[in-house]
């Protein structure tokens, strides 16, 4: 893998015609039933994923798993997002893994190996990234992805209503979200692809366009990953705040979708996997030409 | 397990008379030859971490075992971290698991589950998380650890040089870590026992012992995890900084050591078992006396 992370995903988003990056949040007890008890079995997520992974393979240039959910079956659970990981490459998907990893020193170099390297290691394409504990936290990554063309997602501004507690505290002036886009900026030039863009990833939530936009300014090289369109109720015009103008309408980043496009309505009822199917290509069809409009893609 | 976690490990404390924590960091690349070859053999990890935890048995109230340094051997790390954390309470030791997780609504209690859950989980005693996500990333950790009557370890002030960058920001003239303090102090009651200590634990460096003093104003209630004694140039009298009068001494946590205990000098050049155990039972008791010097245990 010679290419950067970041032209392989920008030349993936402008292929598909979409931003749209599906994100694999198995949630045991909205699992249809068609695909076994996911409660207690295993078997019923790994079947679940790998039709959400088929059905995005043409809808979508990247899925997002989120690690949390796997580990909760334990290490079966840590081996299947593996499994999972490798499928959606198999499928020509790109695969950025949602561990929010953070740690120092030798630790971080492990995670980095873990998430970002070759078997026994996950091998995705990105991973994000906690910021609390400062650079010498975010280099081992950096430095990992540099090596291996790979990129790193930085949590900067998340969706969820906690992300005021202290993301938001003002300190000389600018949110402390600010000062964390601060101090990745110098290091967007070494995942920088040929495209202009950096893999080094900042992760600003759909929810709060506003800051997208003072993101942009702080990081302007920066693909950003956006959490929240759809279920957590921002607009697709939200989600798109930080984006400019490129060749192909408006681009820099990709916007994530899970429930909407995992669980829709009408879903979890479906009599097989034919209609299973229908409604959640429906779904994710839907997202998209959202996100097409408001891009003019 | 219907004693609170916070009596459990303070009585380990006093009943060890050493607040030591013995971190399981397993450096492939200074694990010692006898072991086997750590950097291609998990067998070796395993063989290495045993041992510790034996020599630890009667020498520690606590083990800590570093995730990420197992997860960098993929899902069969991952699940030799799970054994490792049977193995040391099989030995009556307490298992603080260091995975520093921190995420939202139903990853949070994915993470939660899988940590501090029972088989498929980790069944860790206590966890450590990060508090960049909010409160909302927090509570799930802390309602699983209230019913399950575990712990959770919060990333207050961390002990490598990267902390200033966000940790140390001024925000309203405090600065962010003392935020997360102030965020999760009225949590401490939930996780408190008959001791009148909390096992909502905060992470406090050992290098920083003027934040630590300040820190137990603000959380006079909660036990402390005290990275950064040893190897990181902190003294014990640093460590134990934020510790006050107890029925047998200060007390008010744990400090944990992980290099200078597990790769003292001579041990990686020993030839065979036993001159390597006593090598490590040496630096073990070193640290030990040096605690109970400062504590007057």
């Amino acid at each position: 893998m010679s290419q950067a992370f970041a032209d392989r995903l920008i030349e993936a988003v402008r292929s598909v015609r979409t931003p749209l990056c599906v994100g694999l949040d198995p949630f045991p007890e909205r699992i249809p039933a068609l695909f076994g008890d996911a409660r207690t079995d295993l078997g019923a997520v790994e079947r679940f994923c790998n039709e959400i992974l088929e059905l995005a393979r043409t809808r979508a240039a990247v899925v997002k798993p989120q690690l949390g959910l796997f580990e909760a079956y334990g290490a079966e659970g840590y081996a299947l997002a593996q499994a999972l990981t490798a499928e959606a490459q198999a499928k020509g998907l790109l695969v950025i893994l949602d561990a929010k990893r953070g740690d120092i020193g030798s630790t971080a170099e492990g995670y980095a190996r873990a998430t970002l390297g070759a078997s026994p290691g996950f091998g995705a394409d990105a991973v994000t990234v906690n910021p609390y504990l400062g650079r010498d936290a975010l280099l081992p990554f950096i430095e990992t992805a540099e090596r291996a063309h790979k990129g790193v997602a930085v949590l900067v501004r998340t969706s969820n209503p906690g992300a005021r507690d202290i993301q938001d505290l003002a300190a000389d002036g600018a949110p402390v979200w600010e000062h964390v886009a601060r101090l990745v900026a110098p290091e967007t030039a070494r995942l920088l692809g040929a495209s202009g863009w950096s893999g080094l990833m900042a992760v600003a939530g759909a929810t709060w366009p506003e800051e997208a936009r003072r993101l942009r300014e702080t990081l302007p090289q920066a693909l950003f990953l956006i959490p929240g369109y759809g279920a957590q109720g921002a607009s697709a015009a939200d989600a798109v705040a930080g984006f400019v103008a490129g060749p192909a309408g408006r681009e820099g980043g990709v916007v994530s979708a899970s429930r909407a496009v995992l669980y829709p309505p009408g879903a979890e009822r479906a009599q097989d996997l034919a209609a299973w199917r229908a409604c959640i290509a429906d779904a994710m069809d839907r997202a998209n030409s959202e996100l097409r409009e408001v891009l003019q893609h």
